[in-house]
């Protein structure tokens, strides 16, 4: 099933350390890719997005990225114009570690808004994480880039492209005020493809669409969001073989979907997986609304939490938008392999059958449609008290 | 501060039973309005409207509507023809006990969806729902039609208007799936006010925009919503004549908006009322969407659970939608008198003073975009672990 960590791919490393963000554990951690032939990034399009939200688009835009500082604990977001100066001042010191220019340097922070990174520990420890900057320490950073999370999350998938083995890893992190818009929470991606940063750019919002902006925890978005991929160069794909370019896009998009679908696991109090399946819809845009209302439903979520084969919470939520395009009698709903409610009509299906469904620690949602041929999937999480306490606890 | 019940309106009369469809309580009950010299309506946008919101739409559309039958504990939606059935024969039984046209009286059911109403009971017991037909028990309706309320929810205001005495009295309930979209959950007015339908559907629009749509709960919008206007044509306003119009404007809508948080405030598992005021926003649509994006967050909600002064989740929630204008730099947010949050920085206010305005049963929120003119208010609730306890056992 593929390798563990980022940096068991060629070409990439990566080191983390605690510098006194968090009162304990890893916090400040760095990605390096010193020959990347290709970066790309997709972005939070929160209004107030943070200062390394800020600063990493702009570098991603003009250069080829080649490494990434991460600290979590600190959004280091709303934090005026010394947030700024601070983010600025960890691509800086950086670059000089890795020998590189600052604006091929990405900066990613995640933790709590508003409060100001505390750039003095940082300094202070800062040439521990970078003693030896050739490291492999893959896991390290996917442990340090976590703040509520419970697990950390990776996936690494390989395919045979051609005569070459491709590999797409990556490394994320949720875990509240997740309900990416076009981009995300922080994950962080490695291929050993060689493509120029506009073709990767392009498979990877494409594969962010279907994965990562179809996954909600809380319906809340938050300031810091970013995906960003390097490509090592390793191995050439040809992208105008349709057939070659197609397989990398759907291996890049099994792995976001893979990452997304932890965090939706380990989502805020979660103790449930949901997946949602809207198929036969009259169109991708009407699926993809149906399928993100009902992840993001409370009332579905709740339900689910309580295994209660509450199918009516379904339809209301797959309801509730008055644009999408829907024919009521013509509206089928499962739970698993249970169908609840088929043709517009309640079925007779026995509910204990269906509340043992709802037992497990993964549930499956089907709406069939009826109208067309147009299918979404989306992921979310089961809400319970957990949540609740996690959140007035949270400062 | 006026009368507490509808039927202390002249010309308007009620009643309310236990018909067999809860385990207990009243829950089947009429309003009547015999010389009802206009009605208006507004329902529900879902997609899966129950069969009381189809039926009622329609006679609202043809008719001036004298009489609403009520059942609480059972929503008839999801139940196919014989749902739709039902309805129609509940409005012929009322019809016939007031000597009225079935097409005069509206049909509304609020409670669990998918189940069938005990129409056998029903029978039974309407007799004696009607034993006298114009008694004034407007009380009992208010208590009748509620589900997981906790509180019976009426508002009454009288002003004068030219020389007379226009009187609004209205009735609501809440208190889960509950984020009307251009309609409402259960509410039930009556004025005293002579005007026709069409003005009065006018009025009441316009009132609704920024009450029962501007207030969420769960941001679950349920399949049975509906809000019913009755004049009793006791006392011309001057239509055309823009003072008095916007008085009557002014009534109907504080009412309206009173009845919105009685309803915000009763939200289930909800401790306190949260009221958001977006100002000097680019735009009305703008602040509207601001305004509900901050009543809508789950983190929002639980900070304020949890009393803690956290404006960080405010400014996530205002900026979570990417079309709105917005310069951060501009953004001021309060809470109560606190600014927390001034042109782009946080202030230096004692975070301690803060808490203790959270502490109240009341919370006020509100944003300062420094861009525009324009305004709005919405209403919510804070999210307990009593909103998952209900939500994980109803059934």
């Amino acid at each position: 099933m593929g390798k563990q960590s980022i940096t068991d791919v060629d070409g990439v490393f990566g080191h983390a350390i605690h510098a006194g963000i968090k009162e304990s554990g890893l916090d400040l951690s760095y990605i390096y890719v010193p020959n990347a032939v290709a970066s790309a990034a997709v972005f939070t399009q929160s209004k107030f997005s943070a200062s390394s939200v800020t600063y990493t688009k702009k570098c991603a835009k003009r250069h080829t990225l080649k490494a990434m500082i991460i600290n979590s604990g600190n959004a280091n977001a709303a934090t005026g114009k010394e947030g700024e100066s601070h983010t600025k001042a960890l691509a800086q010191l950086t670059s000089e570690y890795l020998q590189i220019n600052p604006s091929e340097v990405g900066v990613a922070s995640t933790g709590i808004i508003g409060k100001k990174l505390p750039m003095e520990s940082i300094e202070k420890h800062i040439p521990n994480l970078f003693k030896s900057v050739k490291v492999k320490n893959g896991d390290k950073v996917a442990e340090a880039i976590l703040t509520t999370d419970l697990t950390k999350k990776f996936v690494t998938k390989s395919m045979k492209i051609g005569k070459k083995t491709i590999t797409v890893s990556g490394i994320t992190k949720g875990s509240g005020m997740i309900a990416p818009n076009m981009a995300t929470t922080l994950g962080f991606l490695v291929t050993n493809v060689s493509v120029n940063s506009s073709q990767l750019q392009d498979y990877l919002s494409k594969a962010i669409k279907c994965s990562y902006n179809m996954m909600s925890v809380d319906t809340d978005t938050s300031t810091n969001d970013m995906v960003v991929c390097f490509a090592t160069g390793q191995y050439n794909i040809a992208s105008n073989d349709k057939k070659q370019s197609d397989m990398f896009q759907n291996l890049l998009t099994e792995v976001c979907i893979d990452l997304a679908k932890l965090i939706a696991k380990d989502g805020e109090g979660a103790t449930k997986l949901i997946s949602v399946d809207v198929r036969q819809a009259a169109s991708v845009k009407d699926a993809r609304i149906m399928a993100k209302n009902v992840i993001d439903s409370p009332l579905v979520k709740t339900a689910i939490h309580g295994e209660d084969p509450n199918w009516g919470r379904i339809m209301m939520a797959i309801g509730k938008d008055p644009s999408v395009k829907l024919n009521p009698n013509k509206v089928s709903i499962y739970v698993g392999k249970s169908c609840l409610f088929k043709h517009g009509e309640p079925t007779s299906i026995q509910l204990g059958l269906v509340k043992k469904e709802l037992a497990n620690s993964e549930v499956d949602i089907t709406i069939d449609c009826g109208l067309g041929t147009d299918s979404a999937k989306a992921w979310g999480c089961d809400l319970t008290k957990g949540y609740i306490d996690i959140n007035t606890e949270y400062n």
